[in-house]
């Protein structure tokens, strides 16, 4: 009998406070091999937004911001402070809701989320963490200073907390991708009754960010993990597979 | 230094074809055995809709059903046959989108998903396989039969693979729930700063679902796996918390 697929997911603890110009890749490399689970060939590093946005100084102190008309108008209905709302607008092509107390827009990547990902905890108090201006550069920093650093040829996954639709709670989904392919696609094999499968394209990298959340402690300061003994297809198209084109949306 | 959090995910081969009547708990115990990992107290085992389907009988043969005039009138916009648009009404309480031959439906259960979860794939030719009755109760009956045959109390999760707006590819999320609590809570907690954190409430059985996704093989009949490492707040609810009530939901 072939033994069964398995994998392992394992958080990366001690990674501590990240400051703007911070080397993430070191640390994540240092930390791994402090808790004896040094980071090897083929393993998937998936990264929390914030550590990124604040390596790379993509925060914002709320008290430099000059909020527009605009912003000053929609703050109320929202709940939020007007430079906090004029701040997800600049982050924004598109409002797709705002109801409820609640705006999801369009982010300049192409993401659909609320608040357009901007983030005020685990940041400085009167700061917010915007999303980093293109995660996949970003995933693949990380993966080639890992190669210098390591010596290993790692996958990673840049991650956001998202809500969506008719379902309650969030989930962990990925912004940048670097090194493998973010689909999973079964189009053209069948069943074995000969039938096309119907589920044909599986988002492998938002089931893999969404994997390591239960060991990234939003609380106990763990903002990366390991996902480590699976074979995921190389590939350098980053993440912009995962953004669904307006016009096939039936929900924008 | 304390451990990393860490845990694992091992597909379960060897299940075969299911049959009405089956018992999924029995099947799932004795293949984890045969391939040298058997099923331990507090595991969480993921379970395919699919099987449950199979051993409840939620199969309908497309010959046996006659279609109505709407099914008839709708067939052509879906490009689907109209006995199999009947099944899918009939599965639903309410249509949220119907457009691009797409078909989007909220189920009697609640779930809002393409095609009411009816599945042509991997059934008899001429079948097609209908969501669980109630997959809460499937879950309980499952941990129940393996506390019995194994001796080991469990948490199940039976898992189908939906689509979601805004982003490409399927996702696997959980449609039923025994033992664990669904969502994750960090409601009154607060990041170091003392400021309340924004991401509150995680959807931790949607994520662990995915994360059995990768070894939970379409072709190579996996439609089962062991999560084995996380530690899961104890829960009678089941997966009704998952569900967005209608007046919160801005896209229904």
């Amino acid at each position: 009998m072939t033994p069964p697929p398995r994998y392992e997911v394992i958080g990366i603890q001690g990674i501590g406070e990240v400051r703007r110009g911070d080397d993430i890749a070191a640390l994540i490399v240092e930390a791994a091999a402090r808790q004896s689970t040094p980071v090897l060939a083929a393993d998937l590093l998936v990264i929390g937004q914030k550590i990124v946005s604040k390596a790379e100084g993509r925060v914002v102190k709320l008290g430099d911001v000059t909020p527009s008309p605009i912003a000053i108008a929609m703050a109320p209905a929202l709940g939020k402070e007007p430079p906090l709302v004029e701040v997800i607008l600049r982050e924004s092509r598109r409002v797709v809701r705002m109801a409820q107390g609640v705006i999801i827009t369009e982010t300049h990547h192409g993401w659909v989320c609320a608040n357009a990902g901007v983030d005020q905890s685990n940041v400085d108090a009167d700061t917010v963490a915007l999303l980093p201006e293109d995660s996949d550069r970003s995933a693949r920093q990380v993966r080639d200073r890992v190669r210098v650093l390591a010596g290993v040829d790692v996958r990673v996954i840049i991650t956001d907390t998202f809500g969506r639709p008719w379902r309650e709670g969030l989930t962990n989904i990925a912004i940048g991708v670097a090194g493998f392919a973010p689909l999973r696609s079964y189009l053209g094999e069948r069943d074995p009754a000969g039938r096309p499968l119907q589920a044909t394209i599986l988002a492998l990298a938002d089931e893999l960010a969404g994997a390591a959340e239960p060991v990234m402690g939003k609380l106990d300061r763990i903002p990366a993990a390991i996902v480590r003994g699976l074979t995921l297809s190389a590939a350098e198209e980053g993440s912009k597979p995962l953004v669904r084109e307006p016009a096939r949306d039936l929900f924008r």
